[in-house]
């Protein structure tokens, strides 16, 4: 079967062999899945990933040796079941699911090597348990935005914010944008975005941005004090000691690029008593100025992932026609596009989402 | 009457003015006042609390051109009240307070002028609705621990923990020896406190530590995850996406050393899912490693003093005997001892809490 290799720091389409569903497995077809931050990160440095990884759990996340099969954000059909399964839903079933096969050692998919390969295939391997339905109504490209929306929904979770609380998103890549989408849910506002690109600042507008920001023609930072400026005291953050109680409602921001300095910028900018929850990755060293933490009593939560009821919550929502983001979709490959994606989307990225359909006519 | 000055890097017992008492003001005694970390920091490094405060302020917060009064850590005694007061308390009454001046602007008490000096002075100014009497039982020396117990009150707070979570906390000054104590009170243990100086480490024991650790000889990082180790999986912290379940209770860090690089140590070491509390103030730029936070989920809490209500709550903690941190303090100096005190603390620290008794015999 056709796959995307990423090998030698290139991307290429190659024939695998077809992947065999083990206990407890099920092999599906690839119907659409997207092109992720973390995808973009593996390629450029996968070894700022393995040196991360090796430092907090002692073995390295990828094995740059060999080929690897990129791809997390999917939805998929089943095709055929593995032995001791279930099979609660019919061969055909769309589904989605957590990305990760329930082995031991469990595997991350979209990670790992051609025996057990991610979505950038024809075909792929997934555990029967993780498997969460595709409700009819829902297209398939929606149900390709599950992960990245899941991955919004625990950002916003974590900082655990009521709906008094004024955001600002840093960064409108398609998690910035989820992000924004999610708040706009949650009834929070005015939402504050900010990118450099005005093509990803008009979608940060249709997904629910209040207002939007190119830094490069004015601060962040003061749009987030103006959009939080308020008169009404009940409405006001809490005093901070050094600073005192300004005229602001309480806020949350999102760093949601993972570039070197924004999150220091973050810290010196946000007002004070502001929740900060930092789902971009960086994965370098980077600075920051303990003491403006201090003085104004910030709180930084570090993100990633999601749990298990977040990812089927999502579906939920997205099947609830409460979450409409389709609008994020603003590209679509076949395998023979990915490489050219990949460099599109580090050039000068304009983008929201870019789905990978593989183009494959296996019969349901 | 006489005053502790700090002028032109050094401090010198001078004669100063009487300070006069406005509208809703106080003229008190000084008993007692605690040399606290941050009087060292205004007095070693004045102008990166500037920096910091007219970053984030546009004012700078210590007048280094003229001779400042520290002392925010007092036990005092009322002698007079100033015009449209309420009088409620006797003349005579000892008092603590949070260390401010309720005027627009607003004063800090202890990094003013000789206007409105601090507690290093026989006599100084406070705000007559700030004023919390003393218990009659509670003696002077436990009362002037009222302010750095209520800072480790709010630490505590800030990062929300039950009695299940298992704390490190790095550095045993006062304010880690006072974070102790109150980990201790809650019921948190085992307690694993780190420290360079052994005399540190044996205070930290008697108040409350189940394991202290000199980090030159063995890992903090490794003692904590000891100390957390369990077998029960009720107890165990949530998985983090990555890392997954490790046999771990879940992890509270306190960073309450200021020190360069030990943030970064901290987010490098600490369990996932661990929440810091980050009390000790760095006024440098400091470094660190965002994708170690995002790989295991960390929570940043930046604390700075703490809320009236738990000031006043600290009081009756202390009160109540359910927090006896009198062991804390290990010195006594006059006036005349404050600069030597100062260079002790700044040397080798090997001291808890060094408190300042003027001498002076103004009749109550």
């Amino acid at each position: 079967m056709r796959a995307v290799l990423m090998k030698d720091g290139q991307l290429a389409v190659e024939e695998i062999a077809e992947p065999t569903p083990g206990p407890g497995e099920v092999l599906v077809e690839t119907l659409a899945v997207g092109i992720c931050g973390s995808d973009m990160s593996a390629f450029a440095n996968g070894e700022g990933f393995n040196r991360a990884a090796l430092a907090l759990t002692g073995q390295e996340m990828l094995d740059l040796d060999n080929p690897i099969v990129l791809g997390h954000e999917f939805v998929a059909r089943i095709l055929s079941y593995g032995p001791e399964t279930g099979q609660q839903h019919p061969v055909g079933t769309r589904v989605v699911a957590m990305p990760m096969l329930l082995r031991d050692p469990q595997v991350l998919i979209g990670f790992a090597g051609v025996d057990t390969p991610g979505a950038y295939a024809e075909r792929f391997i997934l555990s029967e348990d993780l498997l969460i339905p595709v409700p009819d109504e829902m297209s398939t490209e929606l149900a390709a935005l599950t992960e990245p929306m899941a991955v919004a929904l625990h950002a916003v979770n974590r900082v655990d914010v009521d709906s008094n609380y004024v955001p600002l998103v840093l960064g409108c890549g398609p998690i910035g944008l989820a992000i924004v989408a999610m708040l706009k849910m949650r009834g929070l506002g005015p939402i504050v975005a900010v990118d450099l690109s005005p093509e990803r600042l008009e979608l940060a507008k249709k997904l629910g941005a209040d207002e939007v920001i190119d830094p490069t023609v004015n601060s962040p930072y003061e749009a987030w004090m103006q959009a939080a400026a308020t008169d009404d005291p009940a409405l006001m953050a809490a005093p901070t000691a050094v600073i005192g109680q300004l005229p602001l409602r309480p806020t949350v921001g999102f760093e949601s690029t993972g570039k070197p300095g924004l999150l220091k910028q973050m810290i010196d900018g946000a007002p004070p008593g502001s929740r900060i929850s930092v789902a971009g990755i960086n994965l370098g060293t980077d600075e920051f100025e303990p003491s403006h933490g201090i003085l104004k009593e910030l709180d930084l939560r570090f993100c990633l992932y999601y749990t298990p009821e977040e990812f089927a919550q999502t579906v939920s929502l997205l099947d609830s026609g409460r979450l409409d983001v389709s609008a994020m979709v603003t590209g679509r490959v076949g395998f023979e596009g990915v490489a050219e994606a990949f460099e599109r989307l580090a050039q000068s990225p304009a983008d929201g989402k870019i789905l990978i359909d593989p183009g494959t006519t296996v019969p349901a």
